[in-house]
């Protein structure tokens, strides 16, 4: 076992395998139990809703009870609870979404929950409290009025970070992105448009994102990429790993079971940064958001959190080795990557004198060949060799 | 005809055919001509990118020759140019990129032609610039630094920015997203990536979106819930309007012959704005943005262009009915749409007020029923019926 | 209302609303109630799966106490039990698949309960025994034998084809593809391929296909190209009507509400057949497999099973209208439409004359133009003029 | 250099580059010249397009030198030819179809095309003839009688399987599916489809299939599934290998550089067949249907080419390995992977005594775990470990 911290939602562990064609293949989980286990696999941190702790509508007496055997647990492994996250979609009441909800009382009973469950993260000593709007969407486009449910959406995400602020908790808000399902489409789809609702928002400070791999990779799109714009942006504050074969229904895979080429990327960013440092190694816990498959008994739930963390090790180590390899360096700067750190126009250069410069000759430029490639050749022998 | 102004690219019915598997079945058209003959179909504005005019390397007599061939037409006809792109993404010198090519030459040379480029644009008296990246992406996540990327990305667009201002020149920029093809991945690949880097600019203020149909729903996303992300954060600069069927390769089809249904709530979006008036009537010219398909002759490239009118023309009047009509207005509010304006707190509420309120009973609340189906087919009826 | 006839699943109407992310929002509906339900806003057939009906594992009482009841409502309405399939999904004994299970216990368990309801349907009157093999796939490549995978999927249709033979039943067995979900990948994941499968089977002769329209769209496959296909091979022996939005989750949305354009083209097809007559107006009943959305209430429940049938109609008669639109036909004749039931060779043309024949200048042949733009638009015309 | 034999298309290597944006970044390769170079590189035979070796409409003299130049350098390097396939996509004649053009006489000069290149492959020796109907399709569901056109299409098919026949040729037909560009919706979209249309011909014997791993997975289809149903049909007659990202454009990577865990799969069915030996080694050649990046120059081509036998080399070595793990076997045995070969029913099991069996208990029968994730994570283990 390596060095890196990994994490683990009860939520992930904690899958009865009911599916939409399909009841439940597995007993419930005591949540205390998965966290003495999860640690037991080698796990440093754990991460919940609400209602996989306790139930919706436990009185305070149940919710306590529930919540002490957690805690009770986290202090006998030494497992952190690193985030906190609030169930708004299980309950028919959400049906059509919690802060988008056109009702004003859903809106309200939503919003009141997630406040709750914010002063819960910080008695749990959670510094991240991740927002997942799984019902905030529409089947229809007449479903809502567009710009109102923008503004709704950005009302309760801009009073979570009003509230952090106004309680003085040491907590940052990630936003996760999902294209659709269980709604047909869902606001903020991609970490695109949850970056660009941020950018709207009075306490968007403390707001970022929880990328999933699966979730971006369900709309088709590059998720090491996208992981390096929240990072450009600085909204990278946690992260979800899976595995997922493009768009289709969320699978939830272990990670690295689903693009392993793209896994190794990702977690060569993650690991290693951007070759001229700009993003540097990502700081957070690993954390792990997947499903064990409905096919598998309790021992197949154990095999396959361990499976997460050791297929991310394997990956850590490799991407190690190809950072390393003094080969790959020849080939990073055959292909301009470090030479990509000049800024494009010098430093007080005039638009004058920049205009003024004559064109190269553009056909002997096109020669330039970067040997992409055999560059990725080389990280496949790495991953594979 | 309706009053309602359309604008073409004259990349779009000047388009000769050629496609990966297959050569031109179109000859070339003069762009005067393309100009003359949209005229004659009823557009109000035509747009370009340079090299649609004259070609790539041209020296400054043929450039201008054909420049004014064009600025002859629009004067002749009374055709708006309302907006101008540049090519950097046809000659191999942009193989790997333009503003984030590795190579500074190269970024230098992409980053000249755009500048040159704006001032055809200031001259042409069009008020918006379009960049699409076509090239700014990869097919491997190693063959680019994706910091250093992005950095490039944001400094070649503030620049020309930047120029703008200095020039004086009433101008904004508008970035098109893609979330691929020509190239594996593309960076800005949605209208949200777009958004997200534009809000780490200097001189972001004039910089907004050109969003088109397709594109967003080859990444299987919804095109009107974009545009109203978009117009929310004040970012809808400019429009393409077209078809496609899912993710699959780039079809630009005409606007109306993808998927219809969606299409009509574009229009109604554009035409009508938000139910609670949050957003507005769009007042931009309706750009087309699509190509005539490869199997059609000269004929079939204008019976394409008039087509793209008449399905918007057709889609607003039916919006226009739709909205206006009484049941349509009933449904809206038992959805719940009107009461979406209401914030979800009261002006000046308190946490401790809100959170001391008693929660309602929430099975109740799930009783509440929108009718969102009925509405659907309202709209459906209203479409076909 | 049309004459046209259409058929329900009480699995439809009878869906209480639970998704992989909430639970139920309606209650569980009594079989006999949806038939009267159906039976009063026009359909004139229903279908189910046997623990529609009467619950997994039931004994022979329970179990007849239903079925009479569900024979009851079908007398007293008239409505007709046109097909019969069997739940072979939900128990978790069937998480890893039915007939292609690795256990042969489980096989045979599975295969027991669907002999036993061939004998249901026999006695229900369908003449029609649909097989949707929903857990018949796999997460992982290896998960199973990929030749013994397929060899026991075909023994098991083999053997169900071969028993209602010996019964002297008057049914046909109709294989329902699906690409993914409940499963990573499904076997028989198209029209294609389950019409592969049946090629080899012994009893093939009454084993065809019951195409469900979202299924296909999931692959971005085109629904009518594939009915067509399966009409070709003699295989359309039922047919699933929903709405769907390409490559994503499995929505069963109301027949018309995904694509609508494609809608109208399937409708054209099975009322109209092909220009040429090659195909005749479909037969069978118009089978709607949809799931009346999680957000509504009963009011709901009926107002989309109704939105279907409604739909269809006004699908039909719009292209009752378009085929018997001269127009249309001038445009078909130009396109060559007809030409195209003008076999290739000529009776009885030998290799030696034909390759003899000198060729035609290609480049004068590459100039017809078809006009496929404008027949597209006329269609489009009819569906929303 | 392993002792598997590897083929190329001419027209991968010799591709230059230009795409729907862009214009040809390398030079016209001359394919004798290509021969020599994938001689060198360790390749054992190639394959060619007519017009990838002379132009579409070479006089008899013109064609007659490229061919000979094509046999010189195949005699002087050993490469064999062992496929030829025709083009009929790239001229405008063919931009509505060959087989399935609604002009007749359009079709009658596709037809001679293919059968003239029929006798060109029995020359060459080639022992396979490709027949990929790229432009078979329509971009609007009304462009062509859905029937006839699959009729002309079969017609046309079976003609070259006769002629092939009535000329005593030792040569076998292959299909080559694809769902969609350069046509919006191609006819044969999938493996399965293909099959399906081959049931139909009365030559269909000695006509099969081409798979290509990107053209499957363009609908999210698995492709090593679906070469085994291919294998269970007795259809997988040819291969092409390369690499996708999902349903996007086809993007023709190196093989391996798309999804590489299902390319480890991929390779294992082809080299060591199924477990229980229902399918065994692949015979035919490795033929890989790529394109070197458009990024690349000349020595990228030929890096290019080298990284797709480098890659499947490793694969095979690995998929040797894991096949010969006793650990991975022990595991198959608990999967029950070699269970599946007994058939469901015992030989000449009677339908009464089968159904007179008690059925075991369900729930007991539900606690069967198979371990699938863990076999699928020793599989990842043995390709990255």
């Amino acid at each position: 076992m390596s060095d890196i911290k990994y994490s683990f939602g009860l939520w992930t562990v904690g899958w009865n395998g009911a599916d939409p064609f399909g009841s439940a293949t597995r007993p419930a989980l005591d949540p205390a139990e998965s966290i003495r286990k999860l640690a037991d696999l080698g796990a440093s941190a754990f991460t919940f809703h609400d209602n996989d702790v306790f139930p919706f509508g436990a009185g305070e007496d149940e919710r306590r009870q529930h919540i002490d055997s957690v805690k009770k647990a986290a202090e006998e492994t030494g497992l952190v609870c690193e985030m906190v996250t609030t169930n708004t979609f299980t309950h028919p009441i959400f049906k059509a979404g919690a802060f988008t909800s056109n009702s004003r009382e859903i809106r309200r009973f939503g919003l009141r929950k997630v406040l709750k469950n914010v002063d819960l993260a910080a008695e749990m000593g959670a510094g991240l409290f991740v927002m997942w709007g799984g019902r905030e969407g529409t089947e229809y486009d007449n479903s809502k009025d567009l710009h109102t449910a923008h503004a709704r959406y950005a009302e309760g995400i801009d009073t979570v970070a009003a509230y952090i602020k106004s309680k003085g908790y040491d907590m940052k808000i990630a936003l996760e992105p999902k294209p659709n399902e269980p709604r047909g489409d869902i606001f903020l789809p991609t970490i695109g448009h949850a970056i660009a609702l941020i950018d709207t928002l009075d306490n968007g400070d403390i707001v970022g994102l929880n990328p999933e791999t699966g979730h971006e990779q369900m709309a088709g799109l590059n998720y090491t990429h996208g992981l390096a714009l929240a990072m450009y942006a600085g909204k990278l504050f946690h992260i979800d790993l899976n595995g997922q074969h493009g768009p289709k229904y969320d699978q939830d895979l272990v990670f690295g079971h689903g693009d392993l080429l793209s896994a190794f990327f990702t977690v060569d960013l993650l690991e290693n940064g951007t070759p001229n440092g700009g993003i540097s190694r990502y700081e957070g816990y690993r954390h792990f958001d997947y499903k064990p498959s409905r096919t598998e008994g309790l021992d197949g739930v154990w095999e396959s959190a361990a499976a997460n963390m050791a297929t991310y090790d394997l990956l850590a180590a490799k991407a190690k080795a190809y950072r390393e390899d003094a080969e790959v360096q020849a080939a990073f700067e055959k292909a301009g990557i470090f030479e990509s750190a000049q800024p494009t126009l010098a430093e007080g250069e005039s638009f004058e004198s920049f205009l003024a410069e004559a064109d190269p000759n553009a056909d002997e430029l096109a020669e330039r060949h970067e040997g992409l490639v055999q560059l990725h050749q080389l990280a496949l022998k790495h991953l594979i060799g």
